[in-house]
């Protein structure tokens, strides 16, 4: 069986075609280009996986399915994307819309969900029965997967693991509420650290590391200087990594999953993320002494949009 | 067919005999004197058991399984019961044990997930493919029931819903970490804050309604001053419930169930608990306008434990 996945992102739409296995049998990509409205963009995405099944010796009528991961949630009920802000998206109609160009059931869910998912499949979680996906990026996205398929509950909005609530009165988040864990966990989280730290302590060594200018701070600066041994960049990554890992033990009281994996920017400090992380979970879960989730680094990184897409229609 | 549900607590056994809608057909109850050690309490399970087959007009090895529904957990490697704080157990054989004694499949969970089980098969979250329980008592817990049954994570440890941390470095925990849900969910959070409330304020209503003793406060004590319109404890109140509607939140924003059904002794608050919840939740939920979970009062109140244990082995 073929399956065609679609990782539609504010910047570009890349779609392959996939087996059962999660291998890849060819791919293309194209520019969003999300100003010229959603037709277009739609338009593209179904061009786009008539193109590759072609490219995979076969065509779109023999793919039993197209996955489409978004930044964004689908309406269970209606089939619509009720919105998806990288894409100035409000209430469009995907799959109607994708019917008009391919006659193939399409499926889409959240670029976290599709992540976690294809992780599942091919990836570090592989033969997971439960595992739970946390992307560490500009915000925190999370995909859940639960007796090997995706989970979303009973109205598609469940895994929202970036708005699970962490600090009561904390940071103001761009949800509307405060203190969620998206607001701690994510490399905004360390570059805004790492600014006030700056703003406090302009001699500080990140402040060189950017000749001064703050809004240049990104995440690696932060990240790389604590690995170098810097004490203030060192102090934010560990007050980092204590909030992200009290966000893992509320997902390990919550799920309970097999694996945790960590994907996103943030998850390319590798190891030294990981032991840090794993360093301070025993002391924080609840039931000492019993085993809880492996905490992973995620492994498919760049094609993990296409392969889970396409696994959403398995 | 018939099933036998045992809820084991700190003060009382209590067993019956439950057909596959969750009606009750006979039912008895003994103490519990857990300082005789576990030998005498689990024969005392076994023995009340057998008892109320009889009762029902049946004999033990009619009965398709015995659940039991207990302030701990099981661990699923094992069958024994690592730590049951109210009875003081420690490593437990208690499957093995029963078999010395009745010759039927015994299984075993926490008390509230098998009251959360008990309403999703005959109380208000009945026909609910998702809901989630959570007893607002001394502590809380939580019961998870996904697609029909009951949702104990990888490893047995899942649905932990009041060591979820909602305020890092917050109020410590019997657990060990800080900021924990229950902290600030539980009834003794309430009973904390109003004390604390009258240590700054030795006139306050509710001081005077415990004649100035202040070890005396219960959750109803401030409830009802809330309800009644005192200002002080209304403020406590209105703060416990935001704090309430935050981990609600968070269980919306993980697990989206149909229905959350709120149980224990807050509960007890009835409509007036229910309405100041509901309230706060349409500003926090993260996609406004989507459908989410409704929030409602527990129904089967004291024979929850016997259903939902004897629906465990359904």
């Amino acid at each position: 069986m073929l399956y065609i996945g679609i990782d539609l992102g504010g910047t570009g739409i890349k779609a392959g075609v996939v087996n059962d296995k999660g291998e890849i049998l060819s791919k293309a990509s194209c520019p969003t280009l999300p100003e010229r409205g959603y037709e277009a963009v739609i338009r593209d995405m179904a061009n786009l996986a008539i193109q590759v099944a072609r490219d995979s010796g076969h065509e779109i009528g023999d793919m039993e399915a197209i996955g489409v991961g978004l930044p964004g949630i689908m309406d269970p009920r209606t089939g619509r994307i009720p919105f998806c802000t990288n894409l100035g998206w409000h209430d469009v109609p995907l799959v109607e819309e994708m019917a008009k160009y391919v006659d193939v059931p399409v499926f889409v869910d959240n670029d976290a969900t599709v992540a976690g998912l294809a992780e599942s499949v091919a990836g570090v979680s592989a033969g997971c029965e439960n595992s739970v996906f946390v992307t560490l990026g500009t915000g925190v996205g999370g995909g859940v997967v639960l007796g090997g398929k995706v989970f979303s509950g009973s109205h598609g909005v469940a895994t929202e693991i970036g708005h699970m609530i962490t600090v009561v009165d904390g940071e103001p988040c761009t949800c509307g509420n405060k203190g969620c864990f998206e607001r701690y966990a994510s490399a905004t989280a360390l570059i805004r650290e790492g600014r006030r730290m700056c703003e406090a302590k302009p001699d500080a060594a990140l402040a060189k590391a950017v000749g001064g200018d703050l809004s240049a701070i990104n995440a690696k600066h932060v990240i790389d200087l604590a690995k170098a041994g810097d004490p203030d960049c060192a102090a934010i990554f560990d007050r980092y990594v204590e909030h992200l890992a009290i966000g893992l033990v509320n997902i390990i009281n919550l799920y309970d999953p097999e694996v945790i994996v960590l994907g996103g920017g943030v998850s390319h400090a590798g190891q030294f993320l990981l032991d840090a992380v794993r360093a301070k979970l025993p002391s924080l879960v609840f039931y000492k002494g019993m085993p809880y989730a492996r905490v992973e680094l995620a492994k498919l990184t760049n094609d993990a949009g296409i392969i889970g897409a396409a696994m959403l229609g398995r």
